[in-house]
């Protein structure tokens, strides 16, 4: 870190954070710890909003975009992909000239297609890869982001300065939040977290299925081993849909492979092929650990 | 807790841990902590031993069976499945009257095939729901199964009064160390951890196996749902390859029953059916909801 950081703190920088749950209010708390960042909330309901007050103490909280708006370099889009549309068109008057809106959605493709017509380059994607089980405000925490990978989906190729300077305030902000960036198009980014977000949602989906419609209460007597593989699957089913159905072609080609691996692994047990069942285990094993826990 | 147990303290029971690793060690620490028991450990190598005597601290530990098994009335065997045949015969000729034996081991036909003909019904299979990704001695955690299943596999019925003698030592052992006991035959216990324990197994090796097979390394950019997802797969291919081998017609039957969900899924997905995927997957989060974190 120079040195001047000590001496000379740099201004503060704004952002508006729009309906925080889980993500949004993680990223007010991680962003205000750090202090480098003013932060303003919007929320659509009362309810939310004095939620809002109470746990993130932003420095400017409202119903009226106006008032939380202008003077934001950074604009962050929290609320279901599918209202994210309506989002834009509302707070597009407000934008101050050299502000970025981006968003935290889980799929990119649908998200840029709906956005980038409404904001044009004033639009970048992000992702951060991380989240809970659990979901609203009261989840939140300032940790979350720590170490997590966050997906920037800039519209390649990045020459414009206007989106270099973009795409330069948003990595800054995650950056500050303490999550690790990834740039990548659209369409990669959909590909690339079907196989390790929404597949894995739906193959703990489909476990907890198969468990729960046998006879016999058998979630009684699981240990870890099933509670870590199928802890996802407790996710909102609302936010989990729109994400399935907007993603589907990349999940189906996904659960294809997946399928794949499964018949492969049901071969060598039919064989009993002790080898061959050894070295898959093995692998699987060994690429395991090469992720920190 | 009647009242007698607080001015009169029952005498020590005494229990011999045959090749303590994470389950074999944990009970040992679970059980030391109780104050109950006291504890013997057999070891087959001098490095083991002294690992064993270390972090264990036991009463008595030896490379020697006639050291350790004269005098305990429970004797827990924790190698791995297809070396206990081989222990039974051993420590056999040094048995108290009144001892029983049990173990670890994640099958139980297998293990009651084996053992039943050696040591008769001074054998009762048993199974703790509780382990890690990780194994060995080093990993033990006094902790590990508080509140965890363990299920016992008496052959029924219980009728005998040495069995139900037996039966209540095994029962007050587990329950010393913090565990939640269930009873099933052998083979009910099989088609159980099939669902519960082994296809999670398999689901996870095969998802990571998914994942890793693909050009980019899509592991780098996984986030927590990934990582738990997973977790299982990175346990030792040694110990599993015996468990899928030994238990594989259960196995099968329900991978059989899980591939049944993974295409109602993508049939769901495929024909974008809202209401059915919206259906599955809070049915799925519902259920697994009533599984305590």
């Amino acid at each position: 870190m120079p040195l001047y950081r000590q001496t000379f703190p740099r201004p503060l920088k704004t952002v508006a954070i729009l309906a925080p749950g889980l993500i949004g209010g993680s990223l007010a708390l991680a962003l205000a710890r750090g202090g480098e960042w003013k932060i303003h909330v919007w929320a659509r309901e009362e309810t939310s909003l004095r939620k809002a007050k109470m746990l993130l103490q932003p420095l400017k909280a409202s119903l009226q975009f106006e008032e939380v708006i202008p003077g934001a370099k950074v604009i962050v889009l929290c609320s279901p992909v599918s209202a994210m549309g309506r989002l834009a068109r509302k707070i597009q008057p407000f934008l101050d000239v050299d502000a970025v809106v981006t968003d935290v959605g889980s799929i990119k493709v649908f998200v840029m297609r709906e956005l980038v017509p409404i904001l044009g380059d004033r639009f970048l994607g992000g992702h951060p890869m991380a989240g809970s089980e659990q979901s609203g405000l009261e989840a939140a925490r300032w940790d979350l982001f720590l170490q997590a990978p966050c997906i920037l989906t800039p519209l390649s190729p990045v020459h414009h300065p206007t989106v270099v300077s973009h795409l330069e305030k948003v990595r800054n902000l995650w950056t500050s939040a303490g999550a690790r960036i990834f740039e990548m198009t659209p369409e990669q980014h959909d590909t690339a977290v079907a196989f390790v977000s929404h597949l894995p949602h739906v193959a703990a989906v489909a476990l907890v299925s198969t468990v729960c419609s046998q006879p016999l209460s058998l979630q009684e007597i699981a240990g870890g081993g099933y509670r870590d593989a199928t802890r996802v699957a407790q996710g909102s089913a609302d936010l989990w849909l729109d994400v399935l159905l907007e993603n589907r072609e990349a999940i189906l080609a996904a659960l294809c492979h997946y399928d794949n691996q499964l018949q492969t692994l049901s071969h060598l047990l039919k064989m009993s092929d002790t080898d061959g069942l050894y070295n898959f285990l093995e692998k699987a094993s060994v690429a395991r650990s090469l992720l920190k826990n």
